[in-house]
Order: structure tokens, then C-alpha cells, then sequence
């Protein structure tokens, strides 16, 4: 029987039986990309053992994820974000040399459409209790200030929201502002020193975080969106300096380079001050 | 700063970065093939150097994957066949001596609550066009004939659909059947020489076939679920020997131990006679 010579699926050749398969009319990255996934999939669950109860809860568990998606939830972005996996995909994209600053993850709740602002405008819209001025420099890797640079900006508000979080309760485009530097490469802005939040837990990723120990929380920090023809965008945080979950963030998004100084002000409506300087990386020419 | 001398995540330490997250709570084996589970997944996205866009076509894929699941489709199990992980899973879970019968997968076609019926019975009620007869014995791994091993068939019709795919089209319990077997450990009955069909391929992972230049095509075969107490249950198919398709099968179900001869029948109403033995193990008594 000529079939005796075809290799059928084995439990020791299994990843070789399904990459076998691949059409030679397939793209060639994504053959190899999924050969490779194939490759490392059936090694975790020969690694493991998985048993059949398992490989149900985890079918059940991948379903359930995407049936919590939304035009306003995107539940597998929160998994791939707490299994630090959007962390590892945005350190392999953007290898900066010393000196340039790095990136952390966007995040959810950036907005496009922020009108640009003059230097110095409050983004606070709902009252701020703790406000903070936020400063700096952009400069090149020389250190030579950059004209022109687009610095977008977002937070939470005192409550630990997003304004999108909160339609119709917080003002529109409260505590995001779009500003550009001049020749000096200088920024600075009113805000409120952010506060820590936890990401939405009330689905299956919050409940996998449950059952490891963790918890959902944030440190506190502001996001930053630092653009410039010829330069590597910057799409970071600055996170506040001391927060209680700055070792344990659920998301892994602190890096020490990011963690900024929150100076106290003394006698003024001001009650805080953030200096933090942006270095951009040129980018290349393709 | 304190926070300086805390591990924060690196491209090079993420996996570390996120298993040291781990709360002391947690079950040990989650904890493990949670564990596991980050590391060959960073593996993965280091390995073919994930770029954004793909890691955002992940995302929606893994979506797209889940909101097509309802009561009557499960995509990620479709997902899990075509990429081989059903098959290993069965296999890590059901490695058994040689000369005892092979598993397959069960497939998404079972029907719990079919009546038992007489030996011979024919199970096709829409009308054969190339009945067949199947036979064998159940016997042990000493070759004594089993008696009373519940044998379970379901197969689909000619135009190669199951009955719960057409409610309503096929008669109810069409091709399926349940017999017991006496003191000799024989069974026998009659229904179709089975067609290859499709699998659901109008969903993502019918996309990802046709990407990858793969088929969604199964070999012919009937289904049999082999039991009795005290002994591993058998839940495999029997593949007509010489389907085009016994080479590719889309879910990598064939073993070549699996592959059964469908011999024809001169001068009767039954045109074909498929025999396959049966070989339990015992179970191990934990
Ligand atoms: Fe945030
Ligand atoms: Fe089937």
C-alpha cells in the first residue's frame, strides 16, 4: 500500500507532519511564521503534557476572549499586554541606541484629532486637585534642541479614568493636548500628576490574573507621543516616580529610564513639577 | 532609587520579567503551564522577530477566531485540528502498547443518546447508494474476544454531511448507531462506504487553509468510540483505504494502523464489506 510510505501525523514528528503541509504558493513570511509558531506551539504542550481537560478550559478560555471584544474592548490587546507580549513585539521593532528614549506600549486609550494647543495650556478640564507642570527638551542624540516636534499627550483624571472611559461624564478631550515645540526644543503643559488604575478586569484575562496572583494595576504615568519627520516616533510614558506599582506593573511597561521625577512646588496653585527630557533617534533611510 | 534595583522588563529578560510575577497563591500546576506557556511564546516572537502589523493581524485573528464560535461552531477547535494540536494532545494522553488500537479525534460530530440497536442493523436511513458492511472482532491485547464493549459508529451520508449539519434534511440519528457485543466479541452492521468532506472553511481558519495553500478536505471514515470498564476507551475513526485524501488530511487524524480496507461485494445489495478489529488496553487502576 503506497500509503505506508506517506509520514502520517506522530507524536515525535508532529511539528514536521503539519509544516509538511505548507502550499508551495504560500507567502514566504508566513510560511515561515507559522511553521516556526507550529514549531514552538506543539513544544509547549509536549513540554507540559498538556491533558485533554486542559486543552478544553484553554479552547474555552480563547473563545470566551475574543466574544469579549468590542468596538470598545479589545480583551486578546489585554491579554498579549499582561502576558508582556505587546511589551516584547515593541522592544524588537524599536532598538534604540543609548541615549535615545525609549518606548513603552500606546495603550488603549490614545485619541486622534487633539486640536494643537500653545505652549503652557492646562489639559486638566474636570479640576484638578494635584496639578502638576510637565517641562522639558527635545533635543537629537547631540543634545541639539528639535523645532517642529509634535508631543502628544494623554492620562488618566484623578478617579483613574480616561475621558473615553467616561463619555458624557468627563469633559471631551480632558487631560490630552497636542502641542509643538519651537527652536529652543522646549514643551511644558498644566496637568494633574496621574494616578494608578487597574486595566479592565472583569473578564477572562482579569480572571486569569486572579488565578496567577497578580494584580490589574497600573503605575501611575503620562503618556507621551513624540513625532518628527526623520526621526523614530517615541510612544512612551513617563511614570511617576515612587508609585507603589512601579516593580509590580500589570502590563510590564515600566523601564527605569521612564520613571521621572515628581518635584512638590511650594505656595502656588501648582503643586507639582515633572522636568523629563526626550532624546530622538534619527530614523532610517530605507 | 530603589526601583533601580528591580528587574524590569527587557527584550532579553521578558520571560523572567513576567514568570517572576507569579503570586505564591497560585496553583502549582497553572503556575507551571503558565509558565511554560510565556516562555515558548516569547520564544516564538524572538525567533521569527514578530513585526507590529503581524502581531496586529494576531490580534484580530484570534478575534475574528472567537466570535465565530456559537452552540453549533467552535472555530478554536477547528483552529486547534488544523495546526496538529488536537492530534498531539490525544497522543501525549493516550500512548498505548503496541498491537492495542490507536486514537484519532473525536471530532465535533457526536451525538450523546443513541438508542442501542441489534447486531446488523443498517444505520443508513436516507438511502445507500453503496452500502456497506463493517465487522470485526474487540478482542484483548492476549487476542480473548471482549464481551460486552459498547460500540458507538457515526459517519456522514454520501453527499458528505452528518445529520445534526441538516436538521431537519436527514432523518434524525441518520448513520449512527450503537451495538454491544456478545461472548465472541463480534460486531456488525451496515451503512455507507463514508465520502471525504470539507471541513467549515468560510470561517478564519478556512482563510488561514487557503493562505498557507492547504485544503480543508478529510479522508473518508467512519467513526467508532470503543467501550467498556476497565479499559481505555477507543474513540478513533476507520479511513477508506485509498481515499484521495488519506496523505493530507486537513486535521491529521490518519495513522497508518487506522487505514482500513473497504472491499467490494459481488451480486448483493450490499456493495462493500470494511472488517477492522478492535485490541483494548486495560486501564491503568489508579
Ligand atoms: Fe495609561
Ligand atoms: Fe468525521
Amino acid at each position: 500500500m503506497t500509503s505506508q510510505a506517506v509520514a502520517y501525523f506522530t507524536e515525535h514528528g508532529s511539528v514536521e507532519a503539519v509544516n509538511a503541509r505548507i502550499g508551495a504558493g504560500c507567502d514566504a513570511r508566513l510560511a515561515l511564521v507559522m511553521s516556526r509558531l507550529v514549531h514552538h506551539l506543539h513544544a509547549f504542550v509536549k513540554d507540559v503534557a498538556l491533558t485533554q481537560e486542559e486543552w478544553g478550559l484553554a479552547i474555552d478560555f480563547l473563545t470566551r476572549t475574543g466574544q469579549m471584544c468590542d468596538d470598545k474592548r479589545q480583551e486578546y490587546i489585554l491579554l498579549s499586554d499582561v502576558l508582556g507580549v505587546s511589551m516584547l513585539v515593541d522592544a524588537i521593532n524599536n532598538r534604540r541606541p543609548e541615549g535615545a528614549t525609549e518606548n513603552t506600549v500606546l495603550g488603549p486609550f490614545h485619541v486622534d484629532g487633539v486640536p494643537e494647543m500653545p505652549m503652557g495650556t492646562n489639559i486638566c478640564k474636570d479640576g484638578a486637585k494635584e496639578p502638576c507642570l510637565f517641562e522639558g527638551v527635545v533635543t537629537d542624540l547631540q543634545g541639539r534642541p528639535l523645532q517642529g516636534v509634535r508631543i502628544d499627550v494623554w492620562s488618566d483624571n484623578e478617579e483613574g479614568f480616561y475621558d473615553v472611559q467616561q463619555p458624557g461624564v468627563q469633559p471631551e478631550h480632558n487631560n490630552r493636548g497636542v502641542f509643538v515645540t519651537g527652536a529652543d526644543g522646549r514643551y511644558w503643559f498644566e496637568g494633574i500628576k496621574p494616578v494608578s488604575y487597574p486595566i479592565p478586569d472583569d473578564g477572562p484575562v482579569g480572571q486569569l490574573l486572579g488565578r496567577l496572583g497578580r494584580h490589574p494595576y497600573r503605575p501611575a504615568h503620562m503618556h507621551f507621543m513624540v513625532s518628527r519627520e526623520g526621526f523614530d516616533t517615541i510612544v512612551t510614558h513617563t511614570f511617576v516616580g515612587g508609585d507603589a506599582y512601579l516593580a509590580s506593573d500589570a502590563v510590564f511597561g515600566v523601564k527605569a529610564s521612564l520613571i521621572a521625577p515628581f518635584d512638590p512646588v511650594e505656595g502656588g496653585a501648582t503643586k507639582w513639577r515633572s522636568r523629563f527630557d526626550f532624546v530622538m533617534n534619527p530614523r532610517d533611510v530605507v
